[in-house]
């Protein structure tokens, strides 16, 4: 995962060392489409799909607006993979919520490249590392024990309570299909229902899919990243219902008779 | 192959998931561009990509407007590899021409993932179950036999005759050149010819390959697809000849000093 | 490595001729965002992406305007790899600088595919005949021995000594970042320093990487391409300089306080 892109070559040249290194490497992309420098948009979207990532798998995400500074290049193991990064909170999911075991700083020159510039480290330091780890290098050879505390955190943009059951969030994203993407875990309305989403300009039931409502009508639903989505059935709820990322969206019980009333 | 882009997560998120489950699979894209939810685009590509598919491999194909309603997930056994879909139009090819063999609802919940979300069906019934296959696990475990004759079919937007050898079709898109892609077969203008592609603006004989004609020029010839297409030699058809999907075109039998009589 | 783009169905069709002759091969992208037929912008592309591919891989690239014409297919053999590509300077990169040893053309029945198009050759020659080499297949087998010096060579779009220490280039694009890619190797500023940069519109010294200067500050460096860049620390130089592709670009040894006396 980084936020590359994939029209310049950068993410291939990172292909190229890693099979350089480990022929036999699977290699797959979860995306390389965050938006540039935004370190909380990747720390998110990888959150959202570590239940999806396979066991026993070295992920290198990059998101890295302290390129060139101090900032340290770190391999975090947590129970289940390794993950690579530059310590500026990428990690922050595996650091809070994941179970981290071991951190190293990368900087043991027999596992990273000659240096060539000092502004890609995913390709000179990262890919290279990773692809070491794949092939059975052991991670305390990477470099120095780093504290697991030590490494930075930021945070993530989870729904906070407001008051007596009732959740505050925002819009965070809208996706290709123009499903508006809430920070508002689905758990928050799992019990204790029913529970309504409004946003200040619409106020929605949760259903739980898309053919609880007609073609055409909006809905709120447990969304594929594990947060309350809007959208409208077989249509786009980005066009449709203006609503834009960070707009505020709060979680209250009820029924949205009672919210029309 | 779906609609989900690349840019958010989700088929990323897919990959993660065959991965875990089969490890050793080798995974590649068709495309993930398919117009959001157009299901007849998604089927025409599929039956142009047919004869380039490896053989004895599983197929996911996912444009799933229906997601969340009752429409059934299913997996399809041809004489040549195994494709999983919605239940929706989207292997009409595979129906009408690829010899299906049997066909299986996708249900039993040993190979499909445990419901986190009911509106991504891609990462958690398609992607596990199709996994699951290429691991040995047989197709008639994936859940209750379905009649063939019982699975959904599509118009697919092929080309209709036209009187007496005359075709009438139309411009389905531009691909990324500005070609201008038909729905006729370039298999009606292979013999009996000479043969004259019109589209109401413009008329041109049918050429074998772009050097027939000089840099700049307009040229009709059998496309990539399989279909005649419209292109400038070394130019854009698209930009150059305001010609936009949609536009019906007609095959006749002739000569374009006669068109043009 | 192609001009393709990513939402036609191309580059997938091209995988999965790969895969049914070569289901063990691993396949990786290094772009195919080419701007469409620009065999200039390929070369340099593929000539500063060359350390970092893997040593005998079978490379593929195609940017292809002269497709269908009288144009060759080639494979060059070098010290590292094998390349195949339209005969049209795309492969300069191997040519000049990469000691090429054999070059064949691409005509043997045996490894090219039953033509169904005459504009596709990245999916009915180069790929299958990758595939067969990825296979053993040796290379004399593919056709005929080609002269090496007969093979097609393009202008690289390198920087030119201009007098006493200075070299002249220019802006050739900007990346994902906004970073402006210029065509003077890193190499002319690494020693015999100091130096600058200069566009007409700013003149900067060459710093080492982004934390040389302060946040929002322009700077100028060795690049990831192995030639000298300028960027905006944690922003965005083709935003905010206002400088396009295609501007002429100076290097001459002083500093900024000379420069700007």
């Amino acid at each position: 995962m980084t936020d590359f892109g994939l029209a310049d070559t950068y993410v291939g040249q990172m292909k190229g060392v890693i099979l350089t290194i480990a022929p036999e490497a699977r290699i797959i992309d979860l995306t390389h489409s965050i938006n540039p420098q935004n370190v909380a948009e990747g720390a998110f979207l990888l959150q959202r799909a570590l239940p999806y990532l396979p066991p026993a798998s070295t992920i290198i995400t990059v998101v890295d607006p302290g390129v060139g500074t101090a900032r340290r290049a770190i391999a975090i193991e947590s129970q289940r993979q390794t993950f690579l990064a530059p310590d500026n909170g990428l990690l922050t999911p595996i650091l809070v919520s994941d179970s981290p075991v071991r951190c190293f700083e990368i900087t043991d020159r027999r596992y990273i490249s000659p240096e060539r510039s000092r502004t890609f480290h995913g390709r000179d330091i990262f890919s290279p590392a990773a692809a070491h780890l794949a092939t059975g290098v052991p991670l305390e050879n990477l470099g120095n024990e780093v504290d697991i505390a030590s490494c930075r955190r930021i945070p993530l943009p989870v729904a906070t309570p407001l008051g007596n059951a009732a959740w505050k969030g925002e819009i965070l994203f809208a996706d290709r299909f123009g499903n508006l993407v809430t920070s508002i875990s689905s758990e928050c309305a799992a019990e204790n229902g029913p529970w309504i989403l409004s946003t200040g300009t619409i106020t929605l039931p949760i259903s739980s899919t898309y053919g609880d409502v007609p073609d055409g009508a909006a809905l709120a639903y447990p969304g594929s990243f594990g947060t309350l989505e809007i959208a409208i059935h077989n249509g786009n709820a980005l066009q449709t219902l203006n609503i834009l990322p960070g707009t505020p969206v709060t979680l209250n019980k009820g029924t949205t008779e009672a919210a029309s009333a």
